[in-house]
């Protein structure tokens, strides 16, 4: 299923309206048994998901190379969030291959393949956010024309992200961008550790990419206490922020925004 | 430097004229010397960059744990990119937290620090492209609208990259949707792989996201010869393209788009 139904507070208006928000969660590629992936996707199409990880990472050529590849368990009983395959020659054959395929490995160590077992573990090991941010609707509206008069390179080349802090009355306080969105958000974050204090409760984070889980849980540690992203957001991304305490506004434009909790 | 010059062919016109790609190469973050991660980014800003990835990998909890950081090298001769740090109490104290952030090691084995050895090392690695496709403008022109004709999934949230395989007559074969670009790409690749044969040296391959190394080098590797993106390029994307032979088009709409390669 590619999208979910979720209730949010669309602005101008504040009305409260269902909303269809992109899924997100973790599916495990596992060869022979073996863990070697878990990619955070929409569920969906998953054994071509496979299929493309094991052939674009370089550990198949073609099809040939692949015996078997299928959601693991009995029949009855799938995990939909886990494939198996099996190789031709075995493991063995294709030893190299797989290990350079597992530097792509995500978060196996602190990101079960359960998407609310990840978000738990999260809570457990950073302390509470001490407040959420909720932000005044007319500050909010102001932040995307800010962003957009600053970013130079992107005015250049159309082609870079940029995250930015604001203060919780709009002044915008740092602003960095890069052509990775995870880094420009990383960049301000370590310019305000640098500079001034975590956790970062008295700002709002602001973000010209969607909102996927991997930035809420980068503001999430930070002890971020307030998000605005210029895009969509994810299922994942809106659990988290919820199940944190954290405000987190999604089409954030100068004419309109949603809210998806706080 | 977060963007660079290079010579494109403008379309409608076929004007050859000079334009600001936007800067992406790899950063390596090194504790003590070891390598955490290495992240394609754009450079500039890179000790913040360093700062919060550290912190939002919940290596490090405020600036009292960060007793220097540095580009590594003396002064006169220093690699910029190459970042080191070190951590109060050492690395030893941080042990835990180092191993999961290292889950995001990114490309030590195959990337090298240096963008062009990278590519030079693809190149090695995998056949030469069988052949350029060299796309009729008109058919390119056609592409934008016929994807976002099928993203059931983006027109229901806002919030899904998709992936395409086209003819070179402009036919589309196959479309995926995800939350993330590289997931989309993955899928058109696998469901090519499954249901047909690689190199993909006969089609198009589309995607609604910007064009960044990883796309480009999933392409390479699956001996893809065309690559339309409806966003930007990178730098690093452009160069794996020309060394490869791909023919590599940006900014794909229904009325211009812009030739990088090929």
């Amino acid at each position: 299923m590619s999208h979910q139904d979720r209730s949010i507070t669309r602005y101008p208006g504040a009305e409260v309206v269902h909303d269809q928000v992109a899924s997100e969660s973790p599916l495990e590629i596992r060869v022979e048994g073996t863990s070697v992936a878990i990619t955070m996707r929409t569920p969906g199409d998953d054994l071509d998901l496979a299929a493309g990880f094991l052939l674009t990472e370089g550990v198949i050529d073609g099809a040939d190379d692949l015996v078997a590849l299928a959601h693991i368990g009995d029949p009855a009983a799938r995990d939909p969030n886990t494939v198996d395959c099996r190789l031709a020659g075995g493991v063995e054959a294709h030893r190299a291959e797989l290990e350079r395929a597992t530097r792509e490995l995500y978060a196996t160590s602190s990101c079960g393949i359960c998407g609310k077992a990840s978000i738990d573990r999260l809570q457990l090991r950073y302390p509470p956010l001490t407040r959420t941010l909720v932000v005044d609707p007319t500050v909010l509206l102001t932040l995307a024309d800010q962003v957009r008069a600053r970013q130079q390179g992107h005015g250049a080349t159309g082609g870079l992200h940029a995250a930015a802090l604001f203060s919780p009355t709009g002044e915008l306080t740092v602003l960095r961008e890069d052509v990775g969105r995870h880094n420009a958000v990383d960049k301000v974050l370590g310019h305000r550790l640098r500079t001034d204090r975590v956790p970062v409760d008295d700002a709002i984070l602001f973000t010209t990419s969607r909102a996927g889980f991997e930035i809420i849980q980068k503001a999430r540690v930070a002890g971020v206490s307030a998000v605005a992203a210029m895009g969509a957001p994810t299922t994942l991304a809106v659990d988290l922020a919820c199940d944190s305490g954290m405000a987190l506004y999604g089409f954030v434009g100068p004419t309109r925004f949603n809210q998806y909790s706080g």
